[in-house]
This record gives structure tokens, sequence and C-alpha cells, in this order.
């Protein structure tokens, strides 16, 4: 089985959410108002880690890959609500990241 | 929620296990015969990978970490069979970490 | 060479540092002054991403490690500082994983 | 200072670098002469790892980033340099995007 090649596309939007979620989150420490950004910056940083674990594993072509694309595909999901409500760039660009994250995650389980 | 304290046993685990994985798979590659251990390699990678995710999640007290956790759980066990083949060292300290951070896993989810 | 056991007790000291870190960021976006936590919440993710890369060189006995160490020692100090001015419990503790963890790092590099 | 925006061409090529590291050590394993892979894992471990970290220090506008970068660019150039000497597509392409990612973090040290 070729894990990189078969799962490219979920691969590499993990992986660019992993940093936009990282991103995220570290511009929110510097917003003016950062209590409003609290629940985003938690967010941000569990949809990374599962994100980049998603994207592990995917590339060695882990019998475990799918199921885990599940929980990544909620947290993704949880990480765009949130930042859906927040009117400044990171949170805009990381809303629409993690939302397509999510539709490649899902669609992994649907193969 | 104090994710790092109500979960330090399972976060303990999970890191030394990943860590021990790391180990064994690179001291697999400087075994005699490696294709023998090529299986334990690559069980080794995802085993790590899932560990130290699960640490990250429950450390940061997130909702996702207990279901991350059952699928830590099956790559550890996994991984614990493949090593208990294998009567070397690194393989023998890796099946028996493996086998209690599996339980400590699967422990999470009966909360 | 044994990764592993050879610098076990940084590996350690590293990977308690990770996940003491992790909580600490999630902490401090539940402090009533999140404002106040801003700096603390960046230079723990800093600390927790340097932390768990050397505990994962170090114990696949890369000839790198020493010198990510150096890296992850400054960013344990820095977030040291930051936490050592922060009156709660997460903070406390995170300040003092991480001089530990400062220390056995700048030790590996005198060897 | 926006760290993934201004450095986004580095952390891009970091993480596909991380991704098809993982790949290759995972297609080694299942190479018929693994013997002759084995130091191709090991460097593909590492480098996966410092790959990583390298993307996560970046997009997280730390200070560390070009620092780590460095060992990173070694990490890559080393992988690079074994991969090349193996005739099979995941060596092939791991060789050249080890190269580009190598080359994108020593620029990081001379903006």
């Amino acid at each position: 089985m070729s894990g990189y090649h078969e799962f490219r596309e979920c691969i590499d939007l993990c992986l660019q959410c992993a940093a936009v979620c990282n991103h995220c989150a570290s511009s929110c420490t510097q917003e003016p108002d950062v209590a409003h950004m609290a629940r985003c910056i938690q967010l941000d940083m569990e949809c990374a880690a599962l994100c980049y674990a998603s994207a592990q594993l995917m590339s060695l072509g882990s019998g475990h890959a799918t199921r885990l694309c599940v929980i990544c595909a909620d947290a993704c999901e949880a990480c765009a609500e949130e930042c859906g409500k927040h009117n400044n760039e990171h949170c805009r660009e990381c809303a629409d990241i993690c939302r397509r994250c999510a539709e490649a995650c899902r669609a992994m389980n649907e193969r």
C-alpha cells in the first residue's frame, strides 16, 4: 500500500490545517481582546495535534488512519465553528482550511 | 477540568511508550536480521505517533482524548504482539510498556 | 548506541515538560485574566514542541539530539521565566519542570 | 509577526518533507532487501521529526525557528544523500524533497 500517494490530498490538507491552527493560536494571543479568543486558542491546539497525527498515520500507510480521521474531522469542525465567530484574518483563514480538512477526513471513511 | 492531573498516569505511560517505540524502531534497524524486524519498525512508528497524540490531547484536557485512547490502545496491542515475537532487549521492553499503555488507554474509557 | 537508555533522564524530563506546557497553555486560556497569560501561552506552545522533538531525537539515538537540546534549553528557560511571574498552580508547576528540563538539556552538551 | 505567511514556503516544504520521509520509512520496511534500507529508515525518522518541529515553530512565529532550521537542513541533507543511493521511487522522491527543504531551511538563516 502506498499511504502517501493514495491519501495525498487529505494529508496535504491536514498538514496545512495543523500549520494554520498553530498560526491562529499564536495570533490569538496577540489580539487586543485575548479573553474573547480563549476558546479559539484551545481548539486550535487540539486541532493542530489531531491534524498532524492524522497526516503521520496516513503517510505511514497505517490501518488506523481512517478511524483517526473521524476524530480529526470532529476537531476541525469544532475549530471552524469557533473561528467562524471571529472577524480577523487568521480566524477566517483557519475556519476555511478546517472546513476543507474536515471534509477530506470524512471522505477518507467513505472509500 | 485539569487534563494533566486527572489523566496523569495514562499520559506518563503514553509518553514513555512513544519514547520506547522510537528507541525500538531505531534499534531494529541495527539488528543483524533487519528483514525480520520490518513489521516491528512499522508498528513502532504507528504506535509512537498515536501515543504522543494521545498524551497531547489528554494534557490539553481535550474532549477528544478518550476516543483517541481507543485507537492508541489498539496500536499498542498490535505493537506488543509483534515485539513479543522477538527475543531482544528493546523488543521485550517495548512489548511490556505497550501492554501497560494499552491497559491505561482502555481504562480511560471506563471512567 | 542506545539512545533511550543513555539519555533516559533527559528524555523523561523533556516529555514531562511537554505535557506540563500543554496543560499550562490550556489552563491559561481558562484564567480570569487571559490577556495577562498571553505570552505564557505562546511560550508554552513553543516549549512543548521543542521538548517533544528533543525527546524524539534522543530516543532515536540521533546525532542531532544534543544540538537540538541547546535550543530546547533556551525555550525552557524563557518559559520558566514567564511562568515564574504568575501565581497559580499550573504556572508554578510549569516553571519548575522547565527549569529542571533546561538543566538536563544543557548537561547533554557537556558529555 | 506573522509566522505562517512570512515563512509559508519553508513551512510547506518542511511539512511535505515530513510526510514523504514517513512514507519512505514505511515503504523501506516493505522492500525485498530491508537490510540495505536500514540507514535510510533511521534518517527518515530523524528527518521527519525535525521537519515537523521546524514547521511548528515557524507557524508559531517563534524566535527559535531559524536556529532549528539549521539542524533541520543538516538532517535533510543527510537523508537526501542516503536516499540518493537507492533506486526506487520512494527514495528518489524523498531525496528530491529533502534537497529542496534543506535549501529553504538554509535560506531562512540568510534573511
